[in-house]
């Protein structure tokens, strides 16, 4: 007889000793840590996340959740204990927070050292500037005194920045009078400011870095920003020129070894008619990568735990010619499922991640992906779909 | 000014209402609910699992574990409050237990009356009768008399099929003599005989249907089984004729309609000299899907959930010309995150999904997919991938 097993109803649990699975801890519990909790699953990782309150978006979806301060020293060391490594879905944990951990034999991903770049802007813009990476001028601003010297030598409008704290178009202003810059300065906060770049475009490069020094890359890719926040992504960038494509690659594996990044780093750029100049890093899963779930052979976010368990990185090669993401903005309507029916129906092959973010206009609460063989079309069809998704109209 | 906020920290969460999320409930925790736990995760879906134990595989990747007994109508009742839809990931939840949640006014997909030909093989191939679905000569078995008649006519080997409980080849046994027969009724379970197929090879064709009738069919697959368990998938099956793929994709569609499925529905096939016969059906995510995850553009997970919650199905186009899967199946060494670094670096584009189970001989852990231009390469890659992750060893 081929089987002599007596049938049983359902295998039994849980009766031989399961072998320890690797931890990862994030901390924040954002959509990026909801995503790689999917992530997380596919490669038997045990996850777990720190939220500041329960109902956070990866908090609704993680069973290893737990409640606390990503400020607190305490929290934080309280979180690592289990983990096997410790990563970050955003760039706010202090430095003080970070040391405390490493000082207790934690492995941090990004080491707190690569971390202060995204979350010093003044001390990134000086780093690149020692690594000769071709960034926009910039300059401390302290008073509209300093403002009016650069006023004189970059011409007008002048961006300034937020040294630290800023993100998705935060803490970005771009002034045009000292009025302007008189109101920036009042809120009292450490500014520098930027030369303003007259981009052809916005690109990214995202790269991963294993604590081996194994790196990988995926291709670089345009951004369509509006207000300082990302709308559309477009991979691979449409007609861009070869040459300027293996620099931006060659770009972020090189600052990704040069800083000692852990994980992942997503690099921003300018495309201007002198070449690349670098605008923003970030050291973790970022907006212009989410199209990696469906459009590439490994997803960001599992690249990223591989990285920061030092497994070997996976291939980031395109599941398709062309694939375009599109983010979905809160509008009036609170209920996108009400309206997820209506964008399924229309097109089948359309990819839709929603956040469990209650809406908000403006924030970014989930995010479209399609692919196929033509850019314009499947641009075409990201768009529509995360317009109605947020408006309940395909309309602009 | 373009952006005019002060630079602020992470956003406060929760200060907005968020709408309500559709809430699905899937009794059953092992790795088919895992694996749906993941695809919910996009969708925005909440996602619940009933778990025999806490850490079951499933559990340790859900939010919204409870732990209870699927035998019990008082626990499926607790488990359904505040679920739009109760499923399931696997077919031993008593009749009686699922009409109570019916009464009770739970939406159960698949419905009762569906489940129930999964869970009497007898009452199945009835019904696939009346319906007039090829499929092999059958007949209840009481007593070794009834062998008897059945040998004549038939001839030896002879299978004999446990009417309910068997899955993964137990509750089947090639009989060969009378004493192997007599072996079996021994059990004392109920039991009927099959014609003993000599088929060429078995495939499967995987369809979803949704309780307002749309209809969607994976492209059939060849699944490779060794002493009743599913070691490989094939996909699309190589070879196979278009017409008997249109055969099996018209009768998947059909049986799905005529058996009132809601959800998944797997039937899988012998492909015979006389043509195609139906063996075994299944109504929840299945092995001879797997590949869907990276190889359709809609996984047998999502497409599930999208199904019970009577959302438009998703595309099932393939992402690449062809995939294959390969079962991990525990051999001796229970660590199988000590091998994934060797087959992570040998192949960075292989696809790996572990279960979170303890490992014990045969049994399921976790499955390995590659995709590419050529049928015979990528079966190489996940076979070999898979075998290394069990014994340590490529070879085979």
């Amino acid at each position: 007889m081929k089987q002599q097993s007596a049938p049983t109803a359902v295998e039994p649990a849980g009766s031989a000793e399961a072998a320890r699975q690797p931890v990862v801890g994030m901390v924040g519990a954002g959509q990026l840590a909801r995503m790689t909790a999917a992530a997380a699953i596919g490669l038997g990782i045990e996850f777990r996340v720190l939220a500041a309150a329960a109902d956070e978006s990866a908090a609704q979806v993680s069973a290893g959740a737990e409640v606390g301060d990503y400020r607190s020293g305490d929290d934080l060391l309280a979180f690592a204990i289990g983990c096997d490594v410790v990563t970050f879905d955003h760039e706010h944990v202090p430095q003080h927070a970070l040391r405390e951990l490493v000082d207790a034999g934690h492995a941090v991903a990004p080491p707190p050292a690569a971390l202060q770049f995204t979350q010093d802007k003044l001390a990134m813009r000086k780093r690149l500037g020692d690594l000769r990476v071709p960034c926009p001028g910039f300059q401390r601003v302290t008073s509209l005194g300093d403002a009016e010297d650069l006023a004189d030598r970059w011409d007008w409008p002048l961006v300034l920045k937020a040294v630290s704290g800023g993100y998705d178009g935060r803490g970005v202003w771009v002034c045009r009078s000292y009025a302007d810059i008189a109101d920036v300065l009042a809120h009292g906060i450490e500014v520098f400011a930027e030369e303003y770049v007259a981009f052809e475009r916005e690109l990214a490069v995202l790269v991963a870095r294993s604590p081996s020094g194994h790196g990988a890359a995926y291709p670089v890719v345009q951004t369509v920003q509006q207000d300082g926040i990302c709308r559309e992504v477009l991979a691979p960038a449409p007609g861009l020129a070869g040459q300027l494509a293996k620099d931006a690659i060659a770009l972020g594996l090189r600052l990704a070894r040069d800083l000692d990044v852990v994980g992942l780093l997503a690099v921003e750029l300018f495309e201007t008619q002198g070449g690349l100049l670098v605008n923003e890093l970030a050291m973790r899963p970022h907006n212009s990568g989410h199209w990696t779930i469906e459009g590439a052979r490994t997803s960001q976010f599992e690249q990223h735990l591989r990285a920061v368990l030092n497994l070997p990185l996976g291939s980031p090669t395109m599941t398709a010619p062309c694939v375009a993401m599109a983010n979905v903005l809160g509008a009036d309507d609170p209920d996108l499922h009400g309206k997820l029916n209506h964008v399924l129906a229309a097109d089948p092959a359309v990819r839709v991640q929603l956040y469990g973010k209650p809406v908000r206009p403006g924030r970014k609460v989930g995010h479209v992906t399609a692919l196929g063989d033509d850019m314009a079309e499947v641009r075409d069809r990201a768009t529509r779909a995360a317009r109605y998704l947020a408006t309940g109209s395909e309309e602009a």
